[in-house]
């Protein structure tokens, strides 16, 4: 008998009428003779009314956040039980201090550290469903905590690992990851298997399916994902594995973000400990610096140092560049407004060279000037004119034939 | 240094605004010395939306209802907490399963059979205001249960007497207990204190200021409460306790209940086990029986029995009753509708004779006739024609000097 992990998101739970709707599909993988644990979020805005709540307040106080906050899963969890077993289907539900699910004591975004499952397959034995309130945990000290937002992918995950579940069903109201975003090219297909690693650059990119850190935590303990549609239950959504044939398909997402801004360092001094002052600066004040590129000129000891921030911290971070300069020399900043960070992505080009050949032919065809080029094993990315990013995403799937999958 | 238990109700906590004033009363009594623990409701409404979810799935099942109806009690500890700590109070939220209080297993409307204060009073060592969760515990098979509606006054009340504390303040939004309904009668007096019993023989008729099963409690586990207003907190309120001097104040409340209906059988065969059939027989079927009176006729060894049931309960009870002809021997049923039941109430008319006769002798006086007397040591209700309710109580408010208090 196969241990199933259904997680159903906030827009899946949004209404007592939904909740009953994804109890059916609950039903019917029931019917299918499997053991299962369903992992619930907030109903959609739950969570917003009761974060609204704390705000007012004004006051700092992480603990009690996760109190509060943590609340509108535990409303999902029983009410998704109740309609289970009004459907006849056995259940209970499971707080996160009820399994228990320990995590570390960093309020407000606790990281899971252990799963104890012995009490839900206890539940087994009897047939009976466990429903689990996502997002939530146990401190060491026996305080409530929440693993961020988004977090109830990720306790599906770890649930699914700790029960050695065979697949975790991540029922969402898309119906799996697609070679693009539909908003910008319109010939985009749904992928039917991508890895993990993909998963992970794409979901960084904008292919916001599935929370980053619940990809990297399936893949850190070996867990088969399927995004699936809870309004078309039938189809098997996109699969989320290691276990994925390359087809060939040396590329399989093209990803983009808009509002990049560049920031240029003219004439850094070239010693070490350079670089680690100005990005440490930067982060100490939560500015997220993305691509960063550096070119160096040995003969005159100096170097142009090169990143991307998001356009809404450009502002600030050439204020705090500037606050630097006595310490470090330059000569001058430069800053560079509306740009687009454009993406390939792909497990396959680890084994298929000219790749990145082609992507710059294809972008150079179609007149896209690169302002900055960064890659990593799987993802090539370009800084290119805002204005031109719908341009490079659909000519980029077309190129690596995404349109044909 | 005093301990003190403070609970504040749903309309004191409605908003994230009315729980700051709130906690602006704790810190008050925090600044003067006190250790304390706040209970608190759910914030006014709060509780009826997560019913109406339940009751939208229309399937029973208590203990999930538990889960979902005890999280309302919850946020209000979280906010209320965060509230305390930013004006400078220490303190930190408590779950029913943290304390733990626990419970019978009886899920909806279940018993507090101990609460462990351990861990709080621990806190108290480190000046730190315990914020608890109303209106829930834990069973002892570790599941969420909740002790039935308006039970946070019965956890507050079982909190002061584990703690052994020097008074439970119920703070709601009226000033105290009165002498009767202002709404029936001009000159009603607010009292300043009001023993266990007639406390709850005034709950019970109308006077809903506290639920009846809390001062039954704080009765048991002699706990003194006073109920305050959170809008006016330097009054301190009605004192309910043992120690209540008697005042030569025979009557100290005149109390009320509309809709009341009378249903007489007539020529019931007069052998033991009939009247237990009957009752049963409503019981079973929910129909709350109030006042039962009997008058026998020796001679016949037939006897006519009569009682009241709530006005919507009638019908239903005729039926019931008309079902058991065939096995109670009973000439014909007789009811009549649209009555009030009348009360006095006081534990001085224990040692003073003559309080009944001045009873009715006012109401004869008033031209209003009484159609079935019943007492009780410290009560004598009589049912009335309900559209004399108004007169009859304002009389007897004024016949018993309560209008003079």
């Amino acid at each position: 008998m196969s241990i199933l992990v259904l997680k159903f998101g906030g827009t899946s739970v949004a209404s007592v009428e939904l909740i009953e709707s994804a109890a059916k599909i609950v039903k019917s993988e029931y019917e299918a003779g499997n053991n299962l644990v369903v992992v619930v979020s907030a109903m959609s805005g739950a969570t917003n009314i009761l974060i609204d709540h704390v705000n007012k307040i004004n006051y700092d106080d992480d603990s009690e956040y996760d109190v509060v906050v943590s609340s509108g899963e535990q409303v999902t969890a029983g009410l998704m039980s109740i309609c289970l077993n009004k459907l006849g289907v056995p259940s209970r539900s499971w707080m996160g201090w009820q399994i228990p699910i320990i995590t570390s004591d960093s309020h407000r975004n606790a990281a899971i550290k252990r799963v104890i499952p012995n009490a839900i397959l206890k539940n087994f034995d009897d047939k009976k469903v466990g429903v689990v309130a996502g997002f939530q945990g146990i401190s060491s000290d026996g305080r409530i905590t929440t693993i961020g937002r988004g977090g109830s992918d990720n306790t599906a995950v770890y649930i699914a690992a700790a029960l050695n579940a065979e697949r975790c069903d991540i029922y969402t109201d898309v119906d799996g990851v697609y070679t693009s975003d539909p908003k910008m090219t319109k010939n985009v297909k749904r992928l039917d298997k991508v890895s993990y690693e993909e998963m992970i650059e794409m979901a960084s990119q904008g292919a916001k399916v599935l929370q980053t850190a619940s990809v990297e935590s399936a893949m850190k303990h070996d867990v088969d994902v399927n995004v699936r549609s809870t309004f078309n239950p039938k189809d098997m959504g996109t699969k989320i594995s290691n276990d994925i044939e390359s087809d060939n398909q040396a590329v399989t997402g093209v990803a983009y973000s808009k509002d990049e801004a560049k920031i240029t360092l003219i004439d850094v001094e070239d010693k070490p400990g350079v670089a680690a002052e100005i990005f440490n600066k930067l982060a100490e004040s939560s500015v997220n610096v993305d691509m960063i590129v550096q070119n160096n000129f040995i003969e005159r000891k100096m170097t142009n140092l090169t990143f991307t921030v998001p356009m809404i911290e450009l502002e600030r971070s050439i204020k705090l560049l500037n606050d630097l300069k006595q310490k470090i020399n330059f000569s001058k900043v430069l800053e560079e407004k509306n740009l687009s960070k454009v993406s390939i992505i792909g497990s396959g080009m680890r084994n298929q060279p000219g790749i990145a050949a082609k992507m710059f032919d294809c972008l150079s065809k179609n007149n896209i000037n690169i302002e900055v080029i960064s890659t990593s094993e799987i993802k090539i990315s370009v800084l290119i004119n805002r204005e031109k990013t719908e341009k490079a995403v659909s000519e980029l799937h077309s190129t690596f034939n995404l349109d044909k999958i």
